[in-house]
């Protein structure tokens, strides 16, 4: 019989017998270890290299032998001499195990490597791309058995990988002669795992071994704008991220009147869909030329939007959605090839993802946020507001999750402001008003300083001051309530009332100058009565959206808010409390979780297994209609006031002050640090 | 408790008890009975029309009851004045039981009807297309459980039908919202049952109850020519057929010459799949015209060819095939979209199973012969020998199959013939040599007379005597034979050696002359020596297969032979044995059985199961490489005389003479009776 020893590995410190002679790669398979191999132990890939640990036999109980693995061998010496290995390292294929023996596998020697993005989220995941690399030898071909070329490869795909790969498509079947016999009848392939399905998808093949890492694209699909992340699927690292406008702008600013325009136009919905994807396949083709990617490498795109953007993305006419019911043409997760949404400049077998969508008004965007945050994990109930030109909102914890969509509408993205501008160079971001004087200061995307400041001017260099974009006006509003320029309806107040010359007059209403560009009217940036009304009515959408999930749940305050989107991070916490656009929580409970959607792409991109998840649970989610729902109106109405501030002009009866304590914290939260990042 | 009462159903004898109340059509399903429905018992489609034979109760051993059944229903009532239902059928969706009855189900309402054809196959089968219309209700969208309309349809079709449907393409999913709307909520849909995949693919969907039939089409693919057959799936008739030359031709006569074209041009390959795919366009196109079908019925094909046509097809490069060891890209069966294959101008999702190869030289038209023609269940051991430019020889019995192809080249199709040309008006298609005169007589494509008959002038009309096809020119080289004419090496005498006139200096050979054309040399029809070499060169490529299969069976006879294809309908069995094409059989065991790989292919169009069964059938066919085999060449030139027949000139040396009641019966074969309607 065969003498067995004693292998331990780390970091998960699974241990076993295994016999004398086996490789540390077969121990690593037998016993349940995580070790990456592409070639399936021929010693060709050096995916599989350890550490073998002799110097702590001691600490585990082991008795240290430096024979307790086969020498160094010849394949090794090779492949460090060609290529490199690091000190102490051995390939896990070629070191045979001779005795009790300690070995480490080093993070990039593991499949399912853990990947934290500080930048982008909180919640790490691990890498397990649905599509992977796979070397592999195959028959010859034989008169006597004369089997195709595809069978004899999906008998060795079955054999070596225990893979049961389905007949590729004619593009890819038609390449197999020649690759297989370029290769000398060895070669990688790429090979994408449904989540949903036990067979296999051929996505390419390549003679020899490829030497290259297979990408994925994860695509934030938004009304306004398109984000798109490359990522290496084999390390889970984000090499390239590109964003452009949605094109579909043209065709109308928010949700509604594109659906509008399909309405009302035979082709519109044709023309949205093509003008969208046209676009996205110049995003993915900038992100390739920018990583200097080979295109047959980026094999794997996960999109996420709103239900809207995914009907026209998906060619699907989005008129029902409309309209009440807002029956979706399908819910469910989608899953095809990228080529036939006009994917083209990638691998031509390159497949899609495309999240579930939670309900007609509440999209894969939405479902994307929890994949990001996962609420339904949450100890503490919390409310998770995506604020965009349409507004997901998610409240729950372990135990329930409901969703709606609130619309409201571009004001909280700059739209439909008098002096409003996109986040971008020269635009006010920050505001404080003193109550004791009513004079304004501001800060600047393109400058850390405030306006107050004596090299301000001098910071500003070249940028002119152009507008107020969506985190400026907010503040703007909510400083004008705590200086006592406007009162709790939202009213602004007269020079007389205000006390202050910035107080102008505009019609039959007043306007707040925050900033007077030297006297020069056409350059002035004023926050008008109409500014107020819009950002009241986009905030009451916001707050009535959360009290409608907040009645279904049944409580009347929430532990903890996030505010999550692109736009989100850039809200100040505070400012949204005193607007009264979220329920009120002490000031730390409010966090931004950054461009969680993008993020829950990202996750579904670089890990099958998330899609399940996601699947499984968004078929938990309670679904609440926001449309149809009367108490909808009745929270939208009794939202508009700006409950918070101080009333110094008498024409309104109800004074509510501000509970300080709650709203110094800011300027240390993250959204400050993220705002301070964004100046350049 | 219910009461429960007895139904038997005929034909197929089930019976069982069912509790009163029960419809007829749900006693069917629970006691198996084959009993056709659409829309799945609401009354809509009438496919489950009964006839209740009350009358027959008795002979069943059953109390004649005239109330066995609920009376005649408002939804029957409406259904017989609006489209007429035949006296004493019943809707069996309607007509509930209410005694015990003995119930007739007609051939129109069984699902797998039997299909026999007389014309074109001696096997019958029963209709099971992979392809069918399903009628379905489908739940109105709901917001407080926001799925998509499609997640909605599969559930109506997992509870109405127990079927799985896949999610959709987009190109059908765009359509499914007006189509549900426009059929207010209820729908047909055909769906596609792959024989290997237990979920369906949705093919269309239409508003309301289709009233339209499904209709495939099989297409016998050949290097020469390409057949199309116009098939209802429902009712498993052909409704029109076309024919058309393979437009590849012209890159080459035979297969061979097509792969050098591919290997000599670099998109030689590509050339040759884009004009077949055009052809092929256009068959389809025709035929639905013929049919004056609405192109979107047009919902299954499915191809047989052999594997060089196969891989053009395809677009695979059929280079790999032109040299040992002659490697299939593929040799599995192939379920793809007809649209892949560039045939459009029917339902864009139509979907195209092309049979499985047997081999590198042996195809899918070899497994179609063996499906339509079925030596695996053969008792006795039987030949099966399909005559085109390339030879598919199958020899077996139920115990063991053997293929194998030979290269007998386009001799026997008139190719290569100095004087030949193919089967059509005008060509000598019959040939008789009188032994004692030499004098010939013949018969030609649209005359029913020898032209020795006074009236055979008359008989032609317009029609000129303009060549010899390939039947003609195998009887004319036997009847020269067996007339004297000639010697068993296949050398034709010289006027002297045969004593006739006819024979005649061609160089340093001699030609025999069968139409003299009143003397006009250009016009004349004669036999050259080099017209004997090249169809012994064919026929003994034929003969070596053939022994070479009975070689590797380890017999020396065969119990019987059918001659099958297009050309071996039409070949006449005594002189195929007087030439030595086929091993000596007693000739009422020569058969023909016409087109036999067509009609494989429109075996596996009607009935999913048969593809299926070929499958598992050609994975148990042993496959014989003629191509690398020393016994092939050797066979191939110890068959190059012409064993049968009279030597009356002296130069060799071997006579063996005709056993002439073996080749009496010739004259009342299948093939005569082919060869008379050909005639117009």
């Amino acid at each position: 019989m065969t003498e067995e020893h004693q292998v331990i590995f780390f970091p998960s410190g699974k241990r076993g017998l295994v016999p004398e002679n086996t490789t540390i790669l077969q121990a690593a398979r037998r016993l349940g270890v995580d070790l990456d191999s592409v070639c399936g132990g021929l010693g060709i890939c050096s995916k599989c290299q350890v550490e073998p640990t002799f110097g702590e036999f001691a600490k585990h109980g082991m008795t240290a032998d430096p024979n307790a693995l086969s020498p160094w061998n010849a394949v090794e010496e090779r492949y460090r001499q060609k290529r490199g290995l690091l000190e102490g390292r051995r390939l896990g294929c070629q070191a045979r195990i001779a005795g009790d023996v300690v070995v480490s596998v080093p993070p990039e020697s593991q499949i399912n490597k853990q990947v934290i993005r500080k930048e982008i989220s909180a919640r790490p995941f691990t890498l397990e791309a649905a599509t992977k690399l796979f070397f592999v030898r195959v028959d010859e071909p034989d008169m006597k058995s004369p089997t195709g070329d595809f069978e004899r490869l999906r008998v060795a795909m079955k054999k070596q990988w225990d893979l049961d790969i389905l007949p590729p498509e004619l593009s890819l079947l038609s390449r197999l002669q020649p690759v297989l016999r370029r290769g000398n009848w060895e070669v990688t392939v790429a090979v994408h795992t449904a989540h949903d399905n036990e067979r296999q998808t051929l996505i390419d093949v390549w003679p020899g071994l490829l030497e290259e890492s297979l990408y994925g694209i994860a695509i934030d699909l938004g009304s306004t704008t398109i984000a798109a992340h490359l990522v290496n699927l084999e390390t889970g690292e984000v090499v390239a991220s590109a964003g452009q406008m949605n094109p579909q702008i043209r065709f109308g600013e928010d949700l509604m009147s594109r659906v509008s325009y399909a309405m009302m136009n035979p082709d519109g919905s044709t023309e949205m869909t093509r003008v969208v994807r046209e676009t996205l396949g110049e995003l993915c083709s900038g992100l390739v030329k920018e990583g200097s990617l080979v295109p047959e490498t980026i094999v794997e795109l996960v999109f996420v939007c709103n239900p809207i953007m995914h009907h026209l993305l998906l060619g699907l006419d989005p008129v029902e959605l409309g309209q009440a019911p807002f029956a979706l043409a399908t819910s469910d997760s989608i899953g095809i090839k990228a080529s036939e949404v006009g994917i083209m400049d990638i691998n031509p077998r390159a497949q899609a993802y495309i999240l579930p969508c939670i309900a007609g008004h509440v999209g894969a965007d939405a479902a994307a946020v929890v994949l990001s945050e996962v609420p339904n994990q949450s100890e503490d109930l919390v409310l998770i507001v995506d604020v965009g030109t349409n507004a997901e909102i998610i409240l729950g914890n372990y135990e329930r999750v409901l969703a709606c969509s609130s619309p409201t509408g571009p004001a909280f993205e700059g739209a439909q402001i008098s002096s409003g501008q996109r986040a971008a160079k020269g635009a006010i971001e920050r505001v404080e008003i003193s109550p004791a004087t009513k004079e304004p200061r501001f800060q600047v995307i393109g400058s850390d300083l405030w306006s107050d400041h004596r090299d301000f001017r001098k910071s500003l260099g070249d940028t002119q001051i152009t507008g107020i974009c969506g985190s400026g006006i907010i503040e703007a509003v909510a400083e004008m309530r705590l200086a006592g320029i406007m009162d709790q309806s939202g009213l602004i107040g007269s020079p007389k009332q205000t006390g202050t010359r910035r107080s102008i007059a505009d019609g039959r209403t007043y306007s707040y100058v925050i900033y007077e560009a030297g006297g020069d009217p056409l350059r002035q940036i004023a926050v008008t009565q109409a500014d107020v009304r819009a950002i009241q009515l986009a905030k009451s959408a916001l707050y009535a959206g959360a009290r409608l999930l907040m009645d279904e749940m049944g409580v009347a305050t929430v532990a903890r808010v996030v505010l999550a989107g692109a736009f989100g991070a850039h809200i100040s916490p505070k400012h949204a409390l005193i607007l009264g656009m979220i329920p009120d929580v002490p000031l730390p409970k409010v966090t931004s979780a950054g461009n969680a959607a993008g993020n829950g792409a990202l996750i579904a991109l670089c890990n099958r297994s998330m899609r399940t998840e996601i699947e499984a649970v968004v078929g938990e989610i309670t679904k609440v209609e926001t449309a149809i729902e009367p108490r909808f109106q009745e929270h939208f109405v009794a939202a508009n006031g700006i409950p918070h501030g101080i009333d110094p002009f008498p024409n309104l009866s109800k004074t509510i002050s501000l509970p300080t304590e709650r709203f110094r914290a800011g300027g240390n939260s993250a959204a400050d640090k993220r705002r301070r990042r964004r100046k350049n």
